[in-house]
């Protein structure tokens, strides 16, 4: 049972959000090249946590096929991934949240992502398994969120070694994740170190992100598995370059719709806090969505949007149910009209985030239950 | 079918939001109270649009039993309030959206606002029903989020007259919403418009959301229905002020664990772009809550959070899945202790809306279907 409210899924939605499995399918095989361009080529952990970046796991599925792996955060997660129909290894960033969670390993495939030592005395307590999830061990690096560092590496590898011999644990992995891959000399310095800490320690390498596969691509061939996440869904992990610029297409577009035209005259001034006054007599489309569906408050007045295909802005303050736009060169708007929020080519998720001082992964994982979400077809 | 993945409700999830009926219950008496105060003391429609502002309709409904209606957004909210048991009046603030909700009128105690002159083209091609809906139609006011100025109202009022004498549709009421209710100044001059506009035509009159109630109580007693929203879930509409100053209850609260420990040494960095650096030698937790979740990310070093009921506050960037706090102070922290973000009287949603530049009613109506809403038994 879920307690929450949601909207039937019909075709006269107030709002939705259309996924675009072959988008997803297309921006896997544009990683894929960037990574075949190194020798030898490593493989593809496709990360579909929250959700598969709030798409829906179950609708992006069908794009991931190709993947050699899917990762996901919560142990939940991985046995959705299984009942989606995924046959292959899954991997599991947040790994045992408690010692309950040992109930949720029975999963053939299962990698886990180890990132501090209660984890492995959870994992002592497990029975002895034929077919044990493999475990990565996380080197905290340069963004600390978890994970261990170069003292305490090498004593917990040998403990994981023993878990190994114990048939509790499968094969043993090392994983990195950078704090600052988007930038020129934001890889070189941390994995340095990782390598440090992992030297001598036999087990695959997993590195990059997004950001790294594309901005370091020299670091890519030293890498047994990369992780794309963000890149996978369409959008740009690099700032100032979209996503349409690195040959990616995306892969979830947010439409509304226009539910009333109000004229403005010269002076007067439009919703909360009358956060915008019209300078001259205008046409102001009311749009029906709000920051109760998860567009951000944050996006203010010039925030671009799509009016039947006609690029204009948001105006004053989005509420909780309703937006303003522009209707200004919009001639024929009319109750019904369809308004894409996010999500083309010409207006990418990216320009909404930039708008409202926020990334992309934030609005795409943020809209809430009340937004369908529905396989483009 | 919905395409979301949702985890499930179990004692040990990740994050999980506890919906307090009770504090519902005591804020809708506070309320009433202060109804109470004029005389003739109006009536309330319990505004409970957007799920409940994300407390979950369901969920809510045991808090609502002395409304005396409920008011949500759409159409299929109202039927779902039905199905949740609600057997009173029910106003739907969008009102039609398109000709296909005609479909969605059949429900006795319907009550409609009338906000764009083509929601009357299409309820004169309903068919006449002795329960036909009750229609509010809603002058634009200050806010001009739809609604009909003080020139078309007479005329759009007449038509609705026609409509009724058709049976088309019921009793018909004036409704008014204000762009400023908060402010000392913000209701004089919209409400004396409204009047105007209004002035000789016969109906109820609904006015005044939770700001206008508790700020400007001499205008109650001219109003026949209040609209209180915000505050029935123990948040402050007025600025500067919390929920408790107002005698009012959180109705949610939302609570993660912390998965790990992390000692950092002066001068580290954690997080993206190393966006926090330790001073001296300090621990910091890792809470398994996210921007993905719906915590937001605006929310910077700083904003208030407890951590087995320490206050202490957040560090870094709020990522997709995982947050920081310190724990200077919270020296039994393990991993699995339970860390508040907001909802209690010393943590009140207000403090954390106000770090992240926004209101309350964004972060509760925000939280995403990776959070189980469960009640507070």
């Amino acid at each position: 049972m879920n307690a929450r409210w949601h909207p039937p899924l019909v075709a006269g939605a107030r709002v939705q959000a259309l996924v675009d499995a072959d988008a997803i399918a297309h921006n896997l095989a544009v990683i894929r090249a960037r990574a075949n361009a190194a020798m030898p080529a490593p493989r593809i952990w496709a990360t579909a946590k929250a959700d598969a970046y709030g798409h829906g796991l179950a609708l992006v599925m069908p794009g991931l096929k190709e993947a050699d792996g899917i990762a996901v955060q919560q142990l939940p997660e991985a046995h959705a991934c299984r009942a989606a129909g995924w046959q292959g290894p899954i991997l599991v960033y947040g790994g045992l949240l408690s010692e309950d969670d040992l109930a949720l390993l029975d999963l053939p495939g299962l990698h886990l992502v180890i990132s501090h030592e209660a984890q492995l005395d959870w994992l002592s307590a497990a029975p002895p398994r034929p077919d044990a999830p493999a475990i990565w061990l996380r080197y905290d690096g340069d963004i600390r969120l978890a994970g261990f560092g170069r003292e305490a590496y090498p004593r917990v590898y040998a403990r994981c070694e023993a878990l190994a011999a114990q048939h509790r644990a499968g094969a043993i992995g090392h994983l990195s994740h950078y704090a600052r891959a988007e930038d020129e000399d934001g890889v070189a310095e941390a994995d340095a170190s990782f390598r440090q800490a992992i030297a001598g320690l036999p087990g695959p390498v997993s590195t990059c992100n997004s950001a790294a596969l594309l901005r370091h691509p020299a670091h890519v061939a030293a890498t047994d598995w990369i992780r794309p996440g963000i890149a996978l869904y369409g959008v740009s992990p690099l700032a100032g370059v979209d996503g349409a610029a690195l040959g990616l297409r995306p892969a979830m577009s947010l439409t509304a719709r226009l539910f009333a035209v109000q004229t403005l005259q010269a002076g007067a001034s439009i919703g909360y806090r009358s956060a915008f006054v019209a300078a001259h007599d205008m046409r102001v489309g009311l749009v029906s969505c709000g920051y109760s569906d998860g567009y951000p408050r944050h996006a203010g007045t010039g925030t671009p949007v799509l009016a039947d295909g006609v690029m204009t802005r948001v105006l004053g303050r989005v509420t909780m149910d309703v937006m303003m736009i522009d209707l200004d060169g919009v001639d024929h708007a009319a109750p019904g009209m369809p308004v894409t929020l996010w999500g083309t080519p010409e207006l990418p998720v990216e320009a909404v985030a930039a708008s409202a001082g926020t990334i992309a992964a934030e609005l795409l994982t943020g809209l809430t239950a009340r937004v369908p979400l529905t396989a483009r077809l």
